[in-house]
């Protein structure tokens, strides 16, 4: 298996692109597919200031490290979620990573700011921890990125998550999110731009590249999220993509080309009033996030509810096995 | 395992409605399913008459024997394909259920009429044998029907092979496939109206009904369709449905509420001319039918490639299996 571009050994095969590459040019490709899905969906722009959404695992590290190497003045913000061994794991991981390359990292902890945790939260509300999570995320990414005067908010999600996000969109036609399901959505107001510059490159890729760029990062799955169905979705197209590859790309690159649009008549909703207790956009009072504070005001805290063993995730196992195309 | 309506033993689980049934009330189970179906697409109402698209196996012949069930005056076409042993097993299937019912069937065998059989035109034509398969028969069921004076074209397509079609279509986001999968395509000019009275019942579901009804039909899988991508997407639908019941109905009758309008931007096709040889409508001077059967004039007849032991087809298999919920 040699180099697509050098012939030298290849450490990595990319099966829907029937390419193979060496450590210096498999860097190289994952820069250009960042650089051409910033420059297709017009992400952004040398100059902006960006805050990247990391949570110490291979994607939104990568995407950190990435930007920081095309020039672009990425500042990182990590939301501790309280989520025991796991988070304190997450949060080691990101701070060593911005302390070597002397990145700016914002850290905001949900137990010290906010008197609650994820776990806590998910008991409260009764629902799925998911939930909870990505609440207080979104929330707390959109506040600090309006608050901080930067120009866009950075997630690390990849072709897996987008298409593995679409199928289930799909599976239910969920037409108000299908409508939104997009690499950027522009500002609006009390809301910051949010691009995200990995759709283009796979879960495997990103877990090949952080090993390559020596990227330690968070290898285990949310102990929470085990059997979500988002994680079932991955598994249905990770089937359809072993069957035909570059399915998963076709699927989603088709949808931002033919469909997407098709799905968008939610009216732009300017019409959002501000939550009396912070400020934020809100459809009523107070928005869900500071209800969510409310609600799990005095909760007695809740640990993490199942203590998994120490196990890497699939994405990571595939990166690091020689049968699977990665010999680094 | 108690029959949902009369608590006497069942003998068919139905998960996605969570709902066992006894011989008699799944027969009147699957007839409600039928006339549900006709009802809310508007497919057709008594005293029209029907062609039913008959090919020996479960699905056409369960409808067909659901229609003349139901009183609706319902002929069969049965197009023999000339796929060896096969095609002359399901001739046999159809004709002994005419027989036994007193219905009327129209018999075109490719070979006889038109010098060709299915296998012959896919080494002629370079393709996968579906492709001839299916032009053939669209072709003479659109005729035969026009010709006859029948009011709609009647096929077995039922809720699994709907929602493989979609499957099939969204990942490719195939917009101009995805604006016609409705379970009635209203008549144009030249083309029967096309109704699909199955679409609220599963593949086990049409076993099931004709072990019950006692109806002999084709279990194997069409020689010449193993491993084609419809299979395969079945296959990955399945996987979908055992993790979350109620999956594929989900995802089929979505897309029929929230989302075929939005890719309907077809124009009707009117404007089609008419072929100069046998009068169907034609986007050209020959239509593909009339093109297929000259470029197939004088090829040497061509046999099934790959003979293939009897084998049941997994649907006939799980239906039959007590563990799966059928005890008949």
């Amino acid at each position: 298996m040699k180099c697509k571009v050098c012939r030298e050994p290849a450490i990595i095969d990319i099966r829907r692109h029937n390419a193979n590459f060496c450590s210096e040019h498999f860097v190289r490709y994952c820069h250009d597919q960042v650089a051409r899905s910033i420059k297709e969906f017009a992400m952004c722009s040398p100059g902006e200031r960006l805050l990247v959404a990391v949570s110490g695992g291979k994607d939104s590290l990568a995407v950190w490290d990435i930007l920081d190497s095309m020039g672009y003045e990425a500042d990182g913000l990590y939301v501790g979620l309280g989520i025991g061994d796991y988070s304190e794991g997450s949060g080691r991981y990101v701070q060593a990573f911005a302390e070597q390359r002397n990145l700016r990292l914002i850290e905001i902890d949900l137990r010290e700011s906010y008197d609650y945790d994820v776990p806590t939260a998910a008991a409260v509300t009764k629902r799925v921890p998911c939930s909870a999570c990505g609440l207080s995320k979104r929330h707390l990414f959109d506040s600090a990125a309006v608050d901080g005067g930067y120009d866009a908010v950075v997630t690390g999600h990849n072709l897996d998550d987008e298409a593995a996000v679409l199928y289930g969109n799909v599976m239910r036609w969920q037409t108000n999110y299908l409508g939104r399901q997009k690499p950027v959505l522009a500002a609006r107001k009390g809301f910051p731009r949010k691009i995200k510059p990995l759709v283009r490159l796979g879960e495997r890729e990103m877990a090949a590249y952080c090993i390559v760029r020596g990227i330690d990062y968070q290898v285990e799955e949310c102990p929470m999220a085990a059997g979500n169905k988002h994680l079932q979705y991955k598994e249905i197209l990770n089937m359809q993509e072993a069957a035909s590859p570059g399915s998963k790309a076709a699927f989603y690159f088709g949808f931002l080309r033919d469909a997407v649009d098709r799905f968008d008549d939610d009216p732009a909703d300017d019409t959002l009033g501000r939550c009396e207790r912070c400020g934020a956009p809100a459809s009523s009072e107070i928005c869900s996030f500071c209800r969510l504070v409310q609600r799990t005001e005095g909760a007695a805290p809740v640990s993490v509810p199942i203590p998994r063993s120490k196990r890497k995730s699939k994405a990571a196992e595939r990166a690091i096995s020689t049968s699977d195309g990665v010999t680094t």
